[in-house]
């Protein structure tokens, strides 16, 4: 008997789902950070703590489109008995060489503008007559229609408080401050505050590549003809989805056949552009389960001069759990990249992804929260669930408002019903059966 | 008074968020459905009903790495006196030209494999010598490195049912059956389902494309020199991302100056990339807003010899909000494209893009739900928050286990503690003042 068949067959231990995960966490390190343009980092995760460079605002500005004027010169005015003032120009946002506003004067100004020096504080353009000579206005006419409304005079109708409508530099951060923490996810304020403070790229985590590679003898692209025995193959597609979804730019191979050399050299080609690859069937106990075959029976890439094959470090083990039980993981090539062999059966690929893969990326990418959320939901169902004994079993179910329905059997071929579903249904090892109305743990799949 | 001006100036009404959110959404119409590859489907909605047209398993399979045996074979089998049947060959996975298994018989099976003629049910390896002659095995030898494993004689040690470890051809679904219903969002167990069906294209609505483009003079992209008066772009930033994030392909351009004529024509090249335009600035009351000259100044392109022209149809309102006050939209160029004008400050321009914009993009995907989630919170805070009468104000804030604390102040440049939240607390119209400790309305950022 070979060594590959001793192996596969001398192991009946059982592992744990958690024990699964911990060796599987304890290993995936976060990717090196790497500088990127601010948009290509979303959803990414900062690497060092921000600071601000410069205040924000950089100077002090209008928060309204209206009049820069001095508190003397408007105070007590009214509709009635307006202070009259003569208009300067104009300070559109962006003005650099400012007028000076001096007594009896007014600059008008555009929300944004630099308060110009001279000026105290800003009287929206709603409290005067625009330089009308009428009621108050709503607006001021566009300037490249009105050039007039720069000059003139303008009637203020209400007194103003000093820095009334200035937004004072610094107001809003610092230099000097925080801006955003090491750790933080980049989402879209998130950007905003980087692009404030004048950052155009920013250190992150990047985003995962992770391949995805189906295998089977059995498996043919959809659009193409089946002939006897041959299903579509789908686990490539689901996982490759799944894997968007979870943060990764996935790569998607289709299909590889149950030859264990094939299999070899297709995993080697792209470990190039892989930071984590997943396989998905041939990890069980067959005689044509390629990926144990062929991940098992080589050396590892660890230097020892054997680097350019891929396999070695990977160890298959029988989870208790269902679906799910036979799973590999481990280390292969010259990188040591994580490699996680999954069941073939569309649902337990599928439940394999969202308890370990899901994880695994997200560490990767140097997230804090990995896991899928869990809730605690009342079973409604019409006849009790059965669990086998010693294992957790996780049900495809819908969720809504604290109560979980199932949808499907336990069968791990039933993809029809998995669609269905947005939540997994937790039965505990100990557990072989579950009585509508129990409270049961949920895994929500968002 | 040019005619523009006159229409700046002639609006004092105040529009409410829901009327004209309700303009919004009464205009823009989901976009025409494409037929798309599986993978670049996730996320959309399915346009049609999808039914089954091949049953699902196509064939009756194993679900276990086995034997494939007759019952009346294996009737009364046990470890002690087991039942010794002739290995006729092996049925893998995707076998088309199947044995026939003869009384007295057994064919090795893999998970997946179809159920081979004769045949009536599957005995699972750990329930045999596995072909070797000695107790139970755990697995099958690599058939690769064993292949005398497909021969000779296999001790079965326990009996099996009709049908036992048999997938029944159609167990999971049936052809004709509706596999997904029209409307259903792609993800990853719906691709799988279609993948398994042979789709391998799918009719959906696409994601939508949408330009963002920030405008202002005072406006310098990060990572240059600012100088006196200028200010970074971070508005095109961060709404680009936020559009990504509502499921857009979003494209961004960066600060367009304040000059009607400059933006004009920025827009309409843009146009031909855009299933909705979004900009930033230029819509208040001031004499520099060019959003709102440009786009209230020219004939709309619908039909009347003036296609080629960008803008006309946008209508600039006042709304009873804050952050948040002057907005446009309309629908504009050869195309009537949606645009929405958002005003500059960093704080109302996300804040509009959240209620307006991200609804009107998940409208034009066909989804349905397209509002943010809102729940109710108790608002903690150590001073009581003031709001405008007569304005529906959104303050920022964080949001865990039903307490919401507001972050920063009401000033609408504030993007420091914009970055600091997750949730939008909701002071309606008529409150002009709210308690610590109050039931406040609060929309998830998510």
């Amino acid at each position: 008997m070979s060594a590959a068949a001793t192996r596969a067959t001398g192991q009946d231990h059982l592992w744990s789902v958690d024990e699964h995960l911990k060796d599987i966490l304890a290993t995936v390190r976060p990717l090196e950070p790497i500088e990127l343009n601010l948009l290509d980092a979303q959803g990414c995760v900062l690497v060092d703590d921000v600071t601000v460079p410069l205040s924000l605002p950089p100077f002090d500005n209008s928060s309204m489109d209206g009049y820069a004027v001095r508190v003397a010169d408007v105070e007590g005015a009214s509709e009635e008995f307006p202070a009259v003032l003569t208009v300067i120009g104009d300070v559109a946002a962006g003005s650099a060489d400012l007028l000076e506003v001096g007594p009896g004067q007014a600059a008008r100004i555009m929300t944004g503008a630099p308060l110009p020096p001279g000026a105290e504080a800003v009287v929206p353009v709603e409290w005067t007559d625009g330089g009308l000579g009428g009621g108050p206005v709503s607006a001021m006419p566009a300037r490249s229609l009105s050039p007039e409304g720069a000059t003139g005079q303008v009637r203020i109708h209400r007194p103003a408080e000093a820095r009334a409508h200035v937004r004072a530099k610094g107001s809003d951060v610092k230099a000097g401050d925080l801006a955003l923490a090491a750790g933080t996810v980049l989402g879209p304020p998130q950007i905003a505050l980087l692009a404030a403070i004048g950052r155009g790229t920013v250190r992150v985590r990047p985003r995962p590549r992770v391949v995805v590679m189906s295998t089977g003898s059995e498996l043919v692209q959809p659009d193409e003809e089946l002939t006897g025995g041959q299903i579509y193959d789908s686990n490539s597609f689901a996982l490759t989805a799944a894997a968007r979804d979870a943060g990764a730019i996935a790569y998607r191979v289709g299909a590889v056949a149950d030859d264990a050399e094939t299999l070899r050299s297709a995993i080697e080609d792209q470990l190039v552009r892989a930071d984590l690859m997943v396989t998905t069937g041939g990890v069980s106990v067959g005689a044509y389960d390629v990926v144990k075959e062929a991940l098992t029976s080589v050396d590892v890439g660890d230097g020892d001069g054997d680097e350019g094959e891929a396999g070695g470090g990977v160890e298959f083990r029988k989870l208790a759990m269902q679906p799910g039980k036979p799973q590999g993981f481990g280390l292969i090539g010259p990188d040591h990249t994580p490699l996680l062999a999954l069941p073939g059966n569309p649902v337990s690929s599928y439940v394999s992804f969202e308890l370990f893969v899901r994880p695994a990326i997200r560490t990767l990418m140097g997230l804090e929260d990995v896991h899928r959320p869990r809730t605690s939901a009342v079973l409604r169902a019409d006849k009790v669930l059965t669990s086998p004994a010693g294992r957790r079993q996780f049900l495809r179910g819908t969720y809504a408002d604290g109560v979980v329905t199932p949808v499907g059997g336990a069968g791990s071929h039933l993809i029809a019903a998995l669609a269905q579903a947005d939540a997994l249904i937790v039965v505990p090892e100990a557990d072989t059966s579950v009585e509508p109305g129990t409270e049961v743990e949920v895994v929500l799949l968002g």
